[in-house]
């Protein structure tokens, strides 16, 4: 394949790529009347339901490292982060705008990679990429993705509705985001010792990674949990109160309990952490409980439940129960494997600002 | 005003500051029932409506320079230039995401003034900021604005349904914009220069910019032109196609004659200038009628229409009738003064990646 810079096939050139590379997007979603290449998308709402919208902007050298991120994967995961805040009102989601400004040298294969990525996630959800824009970026890539959901009104969920007695419960596993991300910049920084030392950076030298595959896939390439916005809907479930956790299960926890006015007691020997997680945490010295109270980008939904609902889906095994809302006054508490109670407001999450 | 950087109050500190300074717009969507503070914005669309959306990205060093840009202005155009698009589909705008990715040295004041912008145009075009997302940068600050609109099936304009014999219409004026940046960019030049060579920048060598206010208002602070649609509301007027100009009228009646299998004659003596446009440009030694061509960012409406239907606007000052669309087989093309025919294919709009 012949290397091809954006100025040679110009802005216009680039958008008619695009355009064809999530085209096979559209038919899922027969809704969407227009698609890129108007001033605006067209789409019909459904009369029946409420719409929730949610954006995310992703900032090279902030979100994501060139040098350790495929661009199919950060596609993806441009789409997942978004289906994620959808799936947290238990909704789904419809259609997708992905804007991206870009350094005028990046080779337009890099761009069709990005997109192959932004395609290839939207039809696993079955969401449309109905429009966007394209820029030039004076300083790396820049992607900001806006997404549509609809949900009937019975079922909208917001961090609003959890009463004391409620039970918390969280999908899948935690830790697994932040163990990938301590992986891949260790690696990147063999790598670059290497190379300031000109050493060679054989194969003798690179960690064999497959053997933490897991964990790099949850950072490089999350899935939001749609299946169990899917199995809700099923079963006809309204949680009292849902987040997907982003910022770390401490930070999003205390979300919760504010905008419900409650407080919270979970326990740790109930958080779930995945057994390869902890052996990556032991092996960097690190402590798997922080990278789970504290690493965020796991994308797993947490949220709340009254104990005769929750017994609809108690057979779900990817469903952790780990503790319960408590009255507002109680605070918001973790009990160690020694029955100590931890304040989580000692235990902060990820702050884009914070030094 | 003490000084804040945005570390001192957080991620989530500065949330609640641009929550509190946009809450003003909500009052005029009451169908946005949750704005920023859940992981969507939830909205309950109009069974009756079709929505249509639009998102724009805006990178420092690209679409504006901190060095001559107010940070109320460039709020304020974040949001016009999305109307803008809005507008160009015959519907009016209910609500917006706002992104800003932004360096962790920025004063807090500077976002504040650049929302105070936002809240400002937000209520004269009666939309909701509705949510949006805050990151670091480590390259400037980067913006991006996703707007949803209604508008009935009936009024619903693309840029596709205009027929030979439309006349081809445009609001306002032209080139105003390139004026006014042209203006900018000669005085920081000027500024730049006293700078580097230890010369007293004082008054006596800045130029009196009031005397070009016009210009540089429509450059810095563009309005998009929603009394229009309002007009083609009140008169149940659709027009055949419509666009709104942002890369130059010569790249935006190329994208109606594209879209809608047409080709177009339009008259160099009919496009309206505004004669302190045509001053400025006499002063920078540059061509007017180039910069209402392809200058762009002039966000008025190039629209078609019927002859019998054009009747029921007749009156309107504010637009002018510049040619007429005929068959695809004559091509685009530009009447100039001397009744000479100019193919519009040769007259290039703004290209982000051009060299």
């Amino acid at each position: 394949m012949p290397f091809t810079a954006i100025p040679e096939i110009g802005e216009f050139g680039l958008i008619d790529r695009i355009a064809s590379l999530v085209a096979s997007t559209l038919p899922a979603v027969p809704e969407l009347l227009t698609g890129i290449g108007d001033d605006c998308a067209v789409f019909r709402p459904s009369a029946e339901l409420l719409q929730v919208s949610t954006t995310d902007i992703l900032a090279e050298q902030v979100h994501f490292d060139l040098l350790t991120t495929p661009l199919q994967h950060l596609g993806s995961k441009a789409i997942s982060v978004n289906v994620s805040d959808i799936c947290a009102m238990n909704a789904l989601p419809r259609f997708a705008l992905v804007s991206i400004a870009v350094p005028a040298s990046f080779p337009v294969t890099m761009i069709e990679e990005l997109y192959v990525g932004i395609s290839h996630a939207a039809k696993e959800y079955g969401l449309a990429i109905a429009g966007g824009d394209t820029s030039s970026s004076r300083s790396g890539l820049v992607i900001s993705v806006t997404m549509i959901g609809e949900v009937s009104p019975e079922l909208i969920t917001r961090r609003s509705g959890a009463q004391p007695g409620d039970l918390v419960c969280v999908t899948g596993s935690l830790g697994g985001a932040a163990a990938g991300l301590k992986l891949l910049m260790r690696e990147k920084e063999i790598m670059l010792n290497h190379i300031e030392n000109n050493e060679p950076y054989t194969k003798s030298v690179i960690s064999d990674l497959n053997e933490y595959r897991e964990a790099i896939q949850q950072q490089l390439l999350p899935l939001a949990r749609i299946e169990i916005v899917r199995l809700f809907h099923a079963k006809h479930i309204q949680p009292s109160s849902m987040i997907d956790i982003s910022d770390g299960l401490s930070s999003d926890l205390q979300h919760l309990c504010r905008h419900s006015n409650t407080g919270a007691l979970i326990h740790e020997n109930h958080i779930p952490i995945h057994a390869g997680t902890r052996r990556i945490a032991d092996e960097l010295q690190d402590d798997a409980l922080t990278w789970a109270l504290t690493g965020g980008e796991d994308y797993q939904l947490l949220f709340t439940i009254s104990k005769e609902r929750y017994q609809a889906i108690a057979e779900n095994r990817g469903i952790s129960v780990i503790g319960e809302m408590t009255d507002p006054e109680s605070g918001v508490h973790l009990c160690d494997m020694y029955g100590m109670k931890i304040d989580m407001e000692s235990i902060k999450g990820f702050d884009h600002f914070s030094s």
